[in-house]
């Protein structure tokens, strides 16, 4: 079988992972590319779970306009999981329950859309239908707003989320400045991003020559020194008359302790939902006596889809459509990447790359792209995310809010008893 | 003089308070209408500190175009304050300053743009003219994203945090429903409005037929009931698998309370900065054992031009147009506001009102705007809020952000001796 051909046959479709703004635009495509090859599209209710489950949605009756809508859509329509299958090894009921469904539904295809965990899942039920001798291929489809994937030049989901991030951070910064003489000084934004900066990283796009902001960037992949990021915000609000601040939500002290994990406590001794932004904000208040604002987006920068790269949404198409084309033509155990070959021009292509090379593995923030000082990026730094965040993809309006498609589900029948997942 | 002629003199503008989207749509509004008929505009440096300071900004040298982009730039370009004047009976300096300062400067014309603090200083400012026998005109252009001010059907700013909420309320719901099944199940997004819950109210236009969220809803005009608001929780998770919530960070308990000084500590007993919304998630999470995520845009929500309502926007300029109107034809002590004419199709003309009768008054929640359960919002309300999101008034965008307008300031020199503020 190869790419200009068409199949029968059917193809599942799963999602996984923390969803994005664009992982539905991968979604979409993988439809629209199958149905033109013949190949009917089911999709995983919640993920591996809904397959274990024999939880499949039927999207055959979802119109073009519909799929059009979807690629505008965030979230993950089919509903997606935190889940981690077994070791093969010691459990093996899982895949077999797996292979049972596939074999049920003439499943032949199986894609898997997520981040390393994702690929990790891919690879194992790869090499287990591969060595029960069947046929099912499986290609994991890259997403994930941490851009913390190997191999790949960048991972489809972070070009929305730094755009939003840029965005937000120089709207808020124009609000800190008009605030600034009598009122709050510093303003600080938590973003996303446990092991990796990537989204912190990406506020350094709000800058411009006439609004240098935000002055201070914090780090996972530097270790956070109070005193220091303290004696900084200080130098730059006697210098600027504000701050503004980006800071990772996977900061961590010398010790290795997380920021948001020092025990915030409320009257009762319940440990409460702070987040490193909040411990900042508490220290900047107290330690310099400086009024401070701060933010925290938590899924509202993940899910910003009104506000959506271009950029990110035709890499995000691109590799939902090169995913179904590498498993129709009979490939298994790859996932399509980006392959970044201009700057400027910025220029990209979709290349396959090996599960076994990316699963598991994450890709942090490389030193060069963070200034000596530990609180900025590098220019190489900004050459390498500037373009993720070109263009905007605006989805339609009615009324007043994003028109976005959710439809009500259409199972297709149970052909097998029940699994306990 | 009346409108149809042109005059020479200088009109001070001045911005007050807490920014918004679309203040400087207000700002661009009056520059424009006041240079067609003839009049300088000067900006007052940090609202009325500047003014008293005599820190003028030239906008003479600013183009039509940068008006334009003026006009879709978020944050208060002159810079605001947080400055209340004192009664003019017990110290009357900074009235014989101003006075002073306009005398200098020629300004025979000040406009006021804020809330209904700002209404108290303009009137405060109008009277000490009048009785001192000057010529000033006082005129106050509306604004706050609080929608408290009394008079006028709502107050430029609003319409843009609504729309905003509504939005991202939108989207992150479509994140909590994709995560819900092995995941996060309740969603917190916690909103501006100290004493008023507009703003919360807002996120009732995220909701479709297809998507009917938030289900709970949380005001401050509603005592926080931490047992029904938890079971009402746990019932919505139960019959829907996700919960999304809005809470106005003004919420308080029966003892008058707010929530969000429910006294969190860090580990040295610091007093840290959470929210309502951190106080409801620790709830959500230690007593119904629910995963739970929360969000506090903070200023995103109110800077956030690049999703400003297009009703918004015009309202901003009409209300900044009418004010220069209203003082050049000799009004004073008055504010130009909103009135609607009509919900279907949505109508509207700008009226003046006095500031007699807006100053240092606030409009809460009509009760019947809110479900009799407490947790939302009525037809009633919802046929108010509606008109008032509708359209996309969107930014310029180069290089993958919003191209705004961050001028360097120039100032008039100065004709006086210094003044303490």
């Amino acid at each position: 079988m190869n790419a200009s051909t068409t199949s029968s046959g059917t193809l599942l479709y799963a999602q996984s992972g923390g969803v994005t703004a664009v992982i539905n635009a991968s979604a979409a495509a993988v439809i629209q590319e199958a149905r033109s090859r013949g190949v009917r599209v089911l999709g995983a209710h919640n993920g591996i779970i809904g397959a274990l489950r024999e939880a499949l949605v039927d999207t055959s009756s979802w119109s073009d306009d519909d799929l059009n809508k979807l690629a505008h859509t965030p979230g993950g329509v089919f509903g997606s999981c935190r889940y981690k299958l077994p070791d093969p090894n010691t459990d093996d009921a899982p895949f077999r329950r797996l292979l049972e469904v596939c074999r049920a539904h003439d499943v032949r295809w199986l894609l898997y859309n997520g981040g390393n965990d994702s690929a990790d899942t891919a690879q194992k039920i790869a090499q287990f239908a591969r060595e029960a001798g069947t046929e099912l291929r499986c290609v994991a489809v890259p997403k994930t707003v941490d851009n913390d994937l190997v191999v790949t030049d960048n991972c489809p989901g972070f070009g929305s989320i730094a755009k939003y991030t840029a965005t937000s951070m120089r709207e808020a910064t124009l609000d800190v400045m008009a605030m600034s003489e009598s009122s709050t000084k510093v303003f600080i934004m938590e973003v996303m991003g446990r092991h990796a900066g990537w989204v912190a990283a990406s506020a350094v796009l709000a800058r411009t020559d006439d609004l240098p902001t935000p002055q201070v960037i914090l780090f996972p992949e530097i270790t956070f020194d109070a005193e220091a990021v303290l004696a900084k915000i200080q130098s730059v609000v006697a210098r600027d008359g504000w701050c503004s601040v980006a800071i990772s939500e996977g900061v961590r002290d010398a010790d290795g302790k997380f920021l948001a994990d020092m025990g915030l406590v409320d009257k009762f001794g319940h440990k409460q939902l702070g987040g490193a932004g909040s411990v900042l904000a508490g220290m900047v208040q107290n330690q310099l006596g400086i009024k401070v604002h701060w933010a925290m987006p938590d899924y509202l920068q993940r899910s910003a889809r009104h506000i959506a790269s271009a950029t990110d949404f035709a890499h995000a198409q691109a590799v939902g459509k090169a995913a179904v084309d590498l498993a129709l033509s009979g490939q298994n155990e790859v996932m399509p990447v980006i392959r970044r070959t201009s700057n400027a021009p910025y220029a990209w292509d979709v290349v396959p790359a090996n599960l076994v090379d990316i699963a598991n593995r994450e890709k942090t923030m490389p030193r060069e792209y963070i200034t000596e000082d530990g609180f900025g990026i590098t220019e190489a730094g900004r050459t390498y995310l500037a373009p993720l965040i070109q263009g905007e993809s605006y989805p339609a309006f009615a009324d007043g809010i994003p028109d976005y498609f959710v439809p009500e589900k259409v199972f297709v029948d149970k052909q097998l008893g029940g699994f306990e997942v």
